[in-house]
């Protein structure tokens, strides 16, 4: 068989720290990716790549400097490359991430506890 | 503010036609799009670009010539480049695609009263 499926819910449940992106698939030179997050990120920007947040469960917030977008389940969002952004989520929220292959999740930012460089294929 | 959250059932909702995706938003080069599915499709291939299939709503089968994928809400395909696939769902299913920009649904078969050649944003 040339493809297996990938049941979302499944791979969620092997997820248990927030902020911690796992590889679920790839699209050509894209990566789809699986995260929980609860809390505050971050704010950072990747100059090169747009970032497709589609959320699976709950609901959190994307702030930019000149506004905020409250996004819940089955709503996405495209940050646009060079787009400074930062996630907040009040309570916890599974999120679907699809963005270039290499992109790292704290962007331009100075890396910290919540950088993540090597991503873990579940 | 530098982006719109898309809401996916508020798009569905516009979608009457079946075998037609509409354009709903865009990464980089690639188009994120949603569509509505009932019978069978043509069994065709894409010669350079995979196609991520993620079901919203009910479910659908992917046929390949050796064997079939049975794909449920919330669970995900991608059809890797140059694999002949044939969609078919028994009920109504609604899909989001996600695709480089300008692949034809239809991809190598002979365009047919299936082919969309004309992407509709909604």
């Amino acid at each position: 068989m040339p493809a297996e499926k990938v049941n979302l819910a499944e791979k969620l449940a092997k997820v248990a720290e927030t902020w911690s992106p796992k590889l679920v698939g790839t699209l050509d030179d894209y990566e789809i990716k699986v995260v929980k997050i609860h809390g505050d990120f971050v704010w950072h920007s990747h100059a090169d790549e747009d970032e497709l947040f589609l959320v699976l469960e709950g609901s959190f917030r994307m702030d930019f400097h000149d506004g905020s977008v409250e996004l819940s389940a089955g709503e996405f969002l495209v940050v646009p490359k060079g787009v400074e952004h930062k996630p907040h989520a009040a309570a916890a929220c599974s999120v679907l991430l699809l963005e270039r292959a290499g992109v790292v999740n704290t962007g331009d930012a100075a890396p910290s506890a919540r950088t993540v460089t090597d991503l873990e294929r579940i």
